[in-house]
């Protein structure tokens, strides 16, 4: 029996959740089948069940992925202290965060924030995956966590509100963000680091400054 | 034949649409059949097609009728000139907005962001749904951008960043902050509310005030 190297088994792994994250994201959970998975991949049934027993294996490797490279983002992105300015950190964090999936496209638009909407609406109804979004969030809210009593630590935020606190604000932000990209289509960060620059001016009075 | 009243037709009309956000809530849309909306609101087909003629229109009119309500609590909370501080304001509007469909319960747990949930995963996939969602963020939009308008004529905020790039922030904030509610359960409004304040007190160091 001929071998098949780790490398080439990882690839068709690959292979196979990038064209069931886009089949995902262009027709949802539900109204995709496996079937469409295969005609997607252009694999037969048995290259593809070797990997992945369905649909919800493959959803919960999808957001498991995404959660290993978020891990790899914030590590690098929150090595400094005290942390670089907040506007700084969070174009860089949602930058690197939608370029994850990035050469996924469905109509010349990135397939991630389309691929998050549909697990976000599968997470209600999956115990598992939900689990599997507990945990993702877990590391994003700790990541942040951090983040904000470093500012605190270094006199650059009150210190008298709790960091997790922050931490959730700041996440819902870029949540909502990301799922305005599907909504309404894409926008550049820019837009969101203007609005958190104004958000911090908001403190004292411009005619104080 | 007997005449029946606008009340009674009102009344029978919220009903079924309530029903029906109860099951989209549930299972999400396309895992919902009108079947299992008959059984919810335990009508017959004939009086449930008398008003709606399927699911596409049954979410469409639950949606328009969150944008009347969203419409009404914009201009009744932003009334005020120059605005009440952010954090008030973002507590009323969002409080306002938790109580629409507020007697509506999955699990003892509102089913309002559960659904909310449902209707961003559909809107990718249906057009007509993508107009009515598009008609619901020009509101809440424009309504945003005049609050951060008042609070740039008042030198209350950086006069020089477009109060639009604020206002989708803000968006951001508070549709992140709901999908949170679906994803991780309830949270207060108090931690939103808290963010926002360390967020606001970023512009000058601590140690300066």
């Amino acid at each position: 029996m001929a071998r098949v190297s780790q490398e080439h088994l990882d690839a068709r792994r690959r292979q196979i959740l990038e064209g069931a994250a886009r089949c995902f994201a262009r027709n949802g959970f539900h109204a995709t089948s496996m079937q469409d998975v295969l005609k997607e991949v252009d694999l037969s049934a048995g290259a593809v069940y070797r990997y992945f027993s369905g649909k919800d294996e493959l959803i919960s490797a999808i957001v498991k992925g995404v959660l290993a490279e978020l891990v790899t983002v914030f590590e690098e992105v929150t090595r400094q202290s005290p942390p670089p300015p907040l506007d700084e950190l969070v174009g860089e964090v949602l930058g690197r965060a939608m370029r994850i999936w990035g050469s996924l496209t469905i109509d010349d638009a990135p397939a991630f924030p389309r691929l998050m909407m549909q697990v976000w609406a599968e997470t209600a109804r999956d115990p598992d995956l939900s689990g599997v979004m507990d945990e993702v969030y877990g590391v994003v809210s700790v990541a942040w966590t951090r983040v904000f009593e470093g500012y605190q630590d270094a006199g650059m935020m009150r210190a008298d509100i709790p960091a997790e606190h922050v931490a959730r604000t700041m996440v819902a932000a870029v949540q909502g963000f990301i799922a305005q990209q599907s909504l309404f289509g894409p926008v550049p960060v820019e837009v969101l680091q203007d609005g958190l620059r104004a958000l911090m001016s908001m403190a004292a009075p411009r005619s104080d400054a």
